[in-house]
């Protein structure tokens, strides 16, 4: 069995007086510190991150981190878009699972304030296909496609998307991490301006600066020392076009179904066992699929279910996006997925704080690339 | 215990009327047609690219592949510069001992091309520090200062360095696949113009399109019937600082030698041994180095071992660089290392053709990223 023994995350932000390798030294050594390890425990790093090649022409970024650590261990870089955190994850335990008594370091860092918003937008456009970026599609302008045809189809309005961005703000404003830690108002949302049709900036997680970290293990001793530990009892992933255009339906993310059936049936747990996730709220559309793709909710009961705000702390016994998620928690998009599991550790071991769940024995994190190409379920166990 | 049991290229060289993806479909179908599978058989893919970001706008290739072949199974892209073949071999290795009875698609390819000399070696540079970039240095300029150090500390000169290329570019006038399949003179090579001194055209691995793509299995059944197979005994991956300036010395490869030393420990075989071998060779300094720090030739011999051609095929009972080497059978970056493993299993299977090797039961691929800061060593027993 893998276990996380340690998360370490910096804050989310404009971090402008922070380079990607301040961040990623950064977070190796605050997860060292919090596990109490030294480097020569480590026998593998896995990296998650996007952009720093398109942005900054850095590569071969894992022998920058053998730098900063000076060891030789094997270290892998690993990208799957705005997936790249959880993918790192995954992979991660993969190899715990080929060596038997070791030591893995996960992080995933990004670093995106430095630029213009156009070279941003660009850059995450790389997630996209080669065709919907000749033709103009932003990915505001792909999960705007999806919005608009969720809307129509089961006959909501915008007001129903609006109770994503007001509930995660409000969990946001209880991290002292999170990139936005203020409240929002349903008025507010929907009075701010529109980004791509129906979907309006506050309805949009921000372009954040960040890094996030785990320390996950096999080796027994090690995890007998270890105060607080949570079980990795999944993670699947699945894929699919990364054109929307090729997608069987516009309301449905079929990786997102698979790898959630996947994870549950590798888990052999139920889901109305899971008291805390992680969902992938890169706009408010896309939690309101992840949510029904994921089983939490019927298809198409989305909108009427988020507007009840059960999902928000202490309202029921399920508790979506306490971090505050991508929209108030910030998306430094390779840092993501990584910081979704963190959460998900520090709530199962109730480190959380004022935004405490309680009674949790189980949680799950959703991460995604693009419009749904890839997607990462993690379902952990204390 | 992991088998390779297909293997299949495109011809590398300048594809101007192919795509990326082209490049990517063509293997992928061409590497299951050679094993006999159909793509169900299939349970996850990895793939190595460098440079589709940086040059194409192209990230989440992993969901490209999901588009191109019609399924949701997870597929993952690994980047480690020069090193993301081998790389994606070796996770890919780590994810079948993690699966019993699996099957599993590896694959590599990358365009360059499509795209101007400065473009290209500006992308190339991306696997070179920040620091590197900022100081003017490109890669022939960082492998120049290696082989000058070489050449100094040993006292050789620059006509030794060419007997590398004169040997590999007669292994590429055998390979039908390879970008370049013309004899070359000791004369010509010594007299074509310097790119970075002491290293000139003609002792670098040129810019090229291609890609290569392995199945590798741990399902019996599906071995027993295989008709070709040949066993993974081994595939580690060490890593070293990005900066050639952090290095202890300019003669030595570390991450070379680390990673060596574990495979052969992992394979339970000795050196002597291995009669055929693909070396990282993208400048011929490189290869020199790197038959030094795997341990074939004594540290500082490597000049007068290679001006003695031993290692040209029928010389001696160690043939390197068989397909050519990154210099004549081309170097599209994604692409080679798992080129270089496709070329030991058609040498390991007896398919090799003009260039066979004769009695071969082990071989071995190096596989470098950037100037040292990754190395993969895989040993591959018939």
């Amino acid at each position: 069995m893998i276990n996380i023994i340690a998360f370490y995350q910096t804050k989310f932000g404009e971090l402008w007086e922070k380079s990607l390798t301040y961040l990623i030294k950064e977070v190796i050594f605050g997860v060292l510190k919090e596990a109490k390890l030294e480097i020569d425990q480590l026998n593998a790093i896995f990296f998650g991150n996007m952009m720093a090649g398109v942005l900054e022409n850095n590569l071969h970024t894992s022998s920058k981190i053998s730098e900063i650590i000076g060891r030789n261990i094997p270290i892998f870089r690993v990208e799957a878009a705005c997936a790249s955190g959880g993918m790192a994850f995954h992979l991660a335990t993969k190899y715990l699972n080929d060596n038997s008594q070791k030591t893995v370091l996960v992080l995933g860092a990004e670093k995106m304030t430095d630029y213009s918003p156009e070279e941003v937008t660009s850059a995450l456009a790389a997630a996209s296909s080669g065709e919907e970026q000749e033709a103009g599609l932003t990915f505001p302008g792909l999960y705007g496609l999806m919005a608009n045809f969720y809307l129509q189809k089961y006959r909501y309005t915008e007001e129903h998307l609006a109770y994503v961005s007001f509930k995660n703000h409000y969990h946001g404003s209880l991290n002292k991490k999170a990139h936005f830690q203020n409240k929002l108002t349903i008025e507010k949302i929907l009075k701010s301006p529109y980004v791509a049709h129906p979907l309006k900036v506050l309805d949009s997680s921000p372009i954040s600066d960040g890094a996030a970290a785990l320390i996950i293990t096999n080796d027994k001793s090690l995890l007998k020392k270890s105060k607080t530990s949570v079980s990795v009892l999944a993670s699947e992933v699945a894929t699919d076009s990364i054109n929307l255009f090729q997608r069987k339906s516009l309301d449905e993310i079929l990786a997102t179904k698979i790898a959630s059936e996947l994870a549950f049936k590798k888990a052999k747990i139920k889901i109305n066992q899971i008291k805390v996730a992680e969902v992938h709220d890169c706009f408010s559309i896309a939690e309101i699929l992840a949510m029904e793709d994921l089983g939490f909710w019927e298809k198409g009961e989305g909108g009427k279910r988020i507007k009840e705000l059960s999902t928000m702390l202490g309202n029921s016994d399920l508790t979506v996006n306490s971090s505050g998620g991508l929209k108030a928690s910030g998306h430094p998009v390779g840092a993501t997925g990584v910081k979704q599991i963190g959460e998900i550790f520090l709530q199962l071991t109730n480190q959380a704080g004022e935004r405490q769940v309680k009674n949790t024995k189980y949680g799950l994190t959703h991460n995604i690339g693009g419009s749904g190409g890839t997607a990462v379920v993690t379902i952990l166990g204390s």
